[in-house]
């Protein structure tokens, strides 16, 4: 009997409505023969309910950081929230008739690391559920975002963690699909509220997922997706709320027309800083970066010009907000002659936008097409990268939305392949 | 080193300040030399909040009584309530440099029967927690109300289940003391609302204990006084508010002082039902009686006049709101022909007044001082029954508090003995 993984989020089991709402996506599933493993998470706002107590508990707000409490704690709070959604969807679902019941973490159970509050999945033995599905069980409510250590304590997985402990179910029991269920309906060419053109799309290459995390990051965890790409998960984005099909997110095999552009993401608030007429020499990039990154300085991209004399302009990207840190930590290594400067010059004011696709790969000119285009709509292009499916560049903040506008037609995203 | 149970109810940890308490009342056990185990209940409002859940997902109010949806799934449900306040309770001891834990009941664990919603613990081994005990742990807080059954489901133990929780630990653990801490200060001589005479009990025998259900119903389950009596588990009553010592209930033989009589007891809303000129013949007391249990009527004191001319009165009581009820079922039975009789005749407006104490076994007349004190004071008895440590009697409501003040008088149960 095929097996089906369905994964619902905080909003859509925020309450008993939504919930009854989600038993009938289940039943309908079940009426079309599959054998349903649900993962579910808490209800919306249930999490930072939890998660206050954790604080209070602490010594109040300031104590929000992990240290401050024994995480193992924080797990045994946290996870109760799934704990209650799982028993109240298996009481809907067998009000509907449906042979359900509800799994803890530590009953499957989901083998984690001990890294609590972000541990990692380490196995998912089936003999447990596979034995209630031989006895006639016909959907596994699952609480997500949990699992249990080798010490036999409970864990949970952070952020995202129910979309990662839907595809691992799915990749354990070699689901036929796994359907994360969302408040978007799929994924998108682009943003939709910057162009109406935006096009849903029907199918997505992981890699191409992966690239696009600006857009996606709101639908699916990066994490998810890794893990849905390793184990050839296929999986669906779609709305609870429709009955619309979704996204499916795919190898790159199953999908036979490829655009050369899948769609394009953009970053409103990034920063470019550049270290003008850096003294170059063998080991100043990691002079450079190593003081960032244990700043936490987020450092997207890096060009390094053609050095002359010497020296030479660094410039990289960052998120805005983290400007300030990174001029502190820059101005420290000067100090301490780490490194050797003449200026400092910071532009907070740009924004970076992105085309990607795995049709690049065989598809030569695309970036100039993309350069063509921006060119075309007078925007000036600060700071170009390359991955072998992505093109980025920073360009003015005020020119965001035109340039992803001018993109998306230039690669006529709003039409299918 | 010795060890200790405490058990602290749903208001001792209602919310951040009153579990700030219950930590600095353990934290002073633990400095006393004690290894402590904290059996908690779930924040009190919280349990029929989840509770309000499972009705919502079995269909509405109408859907509350067990039967209406899966009882695996309501344990499920109501068990994260205590896992919640467990994780918050260990980490404000740790905040308090106490070395604290949690315990949900699958991880103990607490092995009990699979009677879900209403389980019994079959059994609770103490390697675990002995394992840790030994590691350094010096507060083992334990979910109450909790368990596991044989088939590795998370099961719920009933009403006043984490007492039960606590006199297990305390037996299994060979505690010193199980010391419940409530909102009230202790077991008194009679209900305190009914004279201000009533006296705290410094000690009360297990026994007396369980007679006085009706004083002790809102303090300690009778289950949990039962399981104390066959481990020999020495409870102590005390506030969680305060730092008066309680009350102990414990083996009639750490009793040295033994008044004839410990308390007075008294239930207010009872009836009288009387069947007059029934046909006396062998089983007619099965004969009323049985219909009675099968309509769920809870009899209490039973009467049976002298026979004359092969007919008698046969009286019993049952609570009030009961008669109804009864008064069906009897008539059902004349109607059918298994019973014979005149008339039925229901006193909806007595109350009944106990006194209850084991030195009444050595001191005969205990009894007869009961029936003049009442004399004297005017209130006419209705019908009498005894037991080895109890005389009950029923007497018009309008004496009830009378009767109660009477005897507490009589019995000079305001002198500590």
């Amino acid at each position: 009997m095929p097996l089906l993984v369905m994964k619902f989020g905080g909003t859509s089991v925020a309450d008993m409505d939504k919930i009854r709402n989600v038993a009938r996506k289940v039943q309908r599933e079940v009426d079309n023969g599959y054998r349903v493993i649900v993962v579910l998470s808490a209800m919306s706002g249930k999490t930072n309910e939890l998660l206050g107590y954790v604080r209070d508990a602490a010594g109040g707000p300031e104590a929000a950081a992990p240290g401050f409490y024994d995480a193992r704690e924080y797990d045994a709070i946290l996870s109760s929230g799934e704990q209650v959604t799982s028993g109240i969807l298996s009481i809907v679902l067998q009000e509907l008739g449906v042979q359900a019941r509800s799994w803890q973490g530590w009953q499957v159970p989901v083998k984690t690391t001990s890294a609590h509050g972000a541990a990692r999945i380490d196995e998912i033995p089936t003999d447990n559920l596979n034995m209630k599905f031989g006895e006639g069980m016909e959907v596994a409510v699952i609480a997500g975002f949990q699992g249990i250590s080798a010490e036999n304590r409970i864990t949970t997985l952070g952020r995202g963690g129910s979309d990662t402990t839907a595809v691992a179910f799915a990749a354990a029991f070699e689901a036929e699909r796994c359907d994360i269920y969302t408040d978007v309906d799929g994924i998108y060419t682009t943003d939709p509220r910057i162009t109406q053109k935006a096009r849903k799309l029907e199918k997505i290459a992981y890699e191409e997922m992966l690239e696009l995390a600006s857009l996606g990051a709101k639908v699916l965890q990066t994490r998810s997706v890794e893990l849905a790409m390793r184990y050839k998960v296929r999986l669906q984005v779609l709305s609870s709320f429709s009955d619309e099909p979704g996204t499916l997110v795919c190898d790159e095999e199953e999908i036979v027309e490829k655009n050369a552009v899948a769609g394009v993401a953009s970053v409103r608030d990034e920063a470019k800083l550049t270290l003008i007429s850096v003294a170059d020499r063998p080991g100043i990039a990691a002079a450079i970066f190593g003081p960032l990154a244990d700043a936490g300085v987020n450092v997207d991209m890096i060009i390094q010009n053609i050095s002359e004399d010497g020296r030479t302009d660094m410039t990289f990207s960052c998120p805005m907000d983290q400007v300030p840190l990174a001029t502190r930590a820059i101005e420290k290594a000067k100090a301490s002659g780490e490194i050797n400067y003449h200026a400092l010059d910071a532009d907070t004011g740009v924004a970076k936008v992105s085309i990607v696709g795995i049709g690049m790969r065989s598809n030569a000119g695309v970036a100039q097409k993309m350069f063509k285009a921006l060119s075309d709509d007078g925007i000036n292009i600060k700071v170009i990268t390359t991955s072998e499916i992505k093109v980025s560049v920073l360009v003015d903040r005020k020119y965001m939305e035109l340039a992803v506008q001018s993109l998306h037609d230039a690669f006529d995203l709003d039409k299918a392949s």
